[in-house]
């Protein structure tokens, strides 16, 4: 594998997750692939979960680890011919060629702006990264996908499923703030290469992007989306279509037990955290046999180390 | 030992301060103690000799170490069935829980706000932390104690010692800001069960917290209690009973070389640092043979050193 | 090597550059030199490439190395006999005296305020960790110098010189903000240890100290001092003589393909990075054949690995 910035990156999703519960059994069987080699992990935006299990993935892999926060005082400009006389002290084109000098693979976390859709959608940071860094790009979240998320997702279905063919419903669910649609996005597109029965449901207004929501079905009704569904995978994110804006806080579409009991099939309670308790859903929920969220959030690691070894294996 | 968050966790102190001074001869004697084994350290306030330390400690013993500023951006939420609508992002059960599968140990460095002392003296983050982490948690500094410090402290005295039960004085000193009284508590905690004959000394007001002084010779006169001394501890705190306050900044409180030699018994000069000089201590006292502080200070790896192999021998 | 923080420091250049040599041919070729040693690396100013580079460096040397940034509530006095009731909460005595236990080698990172022209040239910061640490310093950029730096463009020079002694010269060029004199100053230092024609040239009023320009050719006409140059090194630095100021704008002095074409002798584009296209240099010439700067900017792990190598044999 070259980079690792979305579902198609990978050409053998079954061997993938494979490779990541193999090493789930035995962290560290892969202890010297990764020997004196150097993973640069840089964060424009701030991280706990991915970097905890990336740096994990990484270390329990032998390489070497290195993360910088980004996220002050180093703007990048990306405009080919700009005259740099603004804030931004260093084009991407020399960032990206002098990073992948130090590093072997480059692991990049950027988050959307959410105020111009064309330019987060674009996938500035990440594809220029792609562009001009020599090293292999892993996106640790970017502007509309998150892939490690989403790879960690699909092992905790494939770990959990009692039939070969669950029915997954992703379901939008309230929140304060105006959040990005990279999870939701990066889920339905890892979602349509499983082998699973995909439904989402957002209130009028909440529609993903088309790229991401072709082929898929939607369903406006909450009840009706959950009929049935094996696994319900809550998340809040702010309007594709008015982008970036929060239309509704409508508290009937937050996740319930009663919901999980009366309206799914007993369900298992699916969510990449943080998860705002008693807003995006129930503690009954939260607290219940049925969550997975933590064994999902375990997950990331393995996930990250499956991809690491790839990415090794194509140096 | 499963945590690591104050005196109470300690059975065997003789033995544990007896393995940190093992280590100090032979630092990476257990350098395969800590093989394939992950540690955390979460910052929620900043630190440096703590965190050196302790990475430093994690090191020696052959760990993989990640540390993270959790400052900025992640605000827990602590209680029970709250609607989190607010500020907070995450719940601590998600938290401890999530870091818990990343980490074989948690180390967590937090400060009490010094504004409500129920809510400092319930150390809710630490707690909050080992009631819902399935890793140990040690502790880097919390709200109301500094066991790494003060078994750090215990080693300094236990060698330098002239005496067997020497005689140990802790004693407030003026300073400009309103700082902890972890340090102090903390301190006390771990003398009560040290072979020390121990003395407080503070001004009216600034007596610490009954739970720590129960037992403890309280002195209001500096110079009575400086009598006989074999170690001057000298700390600044805030007043525990007008909680958070600065009451004084009384210069005549300050430690001097006058009151060492003409008071005490040519004593030892101890302090955790940072130390403000000429606001605490005089220069003279700091520059002379009977500082330790510096030595006090490279006490707190083996210390460290000593506690994760510990926590390591009870995963 | 005891401490690596200007040229002066450095006895065989010759020796240095062909450990750098030898390191990037088999970077782990001493993979063991620094086993069980600690580098400590304190950012009082931020850091990319030095970071990556030197940790790097350190890392493939066999180090352990921990990374902190003490650019937030780290602030050290300096001042022999302060009464410490401001902002300062440590002396610098304490804290290099401290961090000198927890750590085999210090990498310090500091800039000038550009404000105090003298206490800039006193290097105060480092030059108070030489005299207070017991572990060597390593220089990561001070406020006049940035020795890592130009330990890299001289392995560059020597790696793409044509001629025994070619002709290198240093252009200012403009740039929108107040810059440091470090790079300029470190790098004219360097070139007059090693085996070049070396001339500066600047507007009047951007000459560097008489320390650095003791003996060397300064020109005030570019295009007199590009004839027949082998290597165009350039840097904006802000005013030395007004000090900190920005005394001119002037784009007449930008690096141009057409200068780089027909003032010079073909010669080779260095500049350290990072770089504000269009202001400092034409996108022609970045982009073009001659220029280097990537591959002068990957000579920064090796020049580090070399330097820390040194400073390990002499521990």
């Amino acid at each position: 594998m070259k980079n690792f910035t979305s579902a198609k990156d990978v050409t053998d999703l079954a061997g993938l997750v494979q490779l990541a519960r193999d090493i789930k059994a035995d962290p560290f069987k892969f202890r010297d692939a990764g020997k004196e080699k150097t993973m640069v992990l840089l964060f424009f935006n701030p991280s706990l979960r991915t970097r905890l299990s990336t740096e994990k993935a990484a270390l329990n892999l032998g390489m070497q680890v290195i993360s910088m926060n980004a996220d002050q005082g180093w703007t990048l400009e990306f405009e080919e011919g700009a005259i740099m006389n603004a804030g931004s002290a260093e084009h991407v084109k020399e960032a990206a060629a002098v990073v992948s000098q130090y590093a072997d693979i480059i692991g990049i976390r950027t988050f959307p702006g959410l105020k111009d859709r064309e330019k987060d959608y674009s996938e500035q940071v990440i594809e220029a990264f792609k562009k001009y860094a020599s090293a292999p790009i892993i996106s640790l979240e970017s502007a509309t996908r998150h892939p490690l998320q989403s790879l960690a997702d699909v092992l905790t279905i494939e770990e959990f499923k009692k039939k070969d063919r669950p029915k997954v419903v992703v379901s939008w669910a309230p929140h304060v703030r105006a959040l990005p649609q990279a999870v939701p996005n990066s889920f339905v597109e890892w979602m349509k290469i499983a082998n699973v029965d995909l439904v989402v449901t957002n209130p009028e207004g909440y529609e993903l992007a088309d790229e991401f929501m072709d082929g898929v079905q939607l369903e406006y009704d909450q009840q009706k989306a959950f009929a049935g569904a094996d696994f319900i995978y809550a998340k809040n994110w702010s309007s594709y279509r008015e982008y970036g804006q929060i239309l509704s806080q409508d508290e009937t579409w937050r996740i319930t037990q009663d919901k999980m009991v009366n309206w799914a099939n007993n369900a298992y309670f699916m969510h990449c955290l943080p998860v705002r308790r008693n807003v995006v859903v129930e503690d009954a929920v939260l607290d219940g046999p049925n969550s997975i969220v933590i064994k999902q959030a375990n997950n990331r690691t393995w996930a990250a180390q499956a991809v690491v070894k790839r990415v090794l294996e194509g140096l």
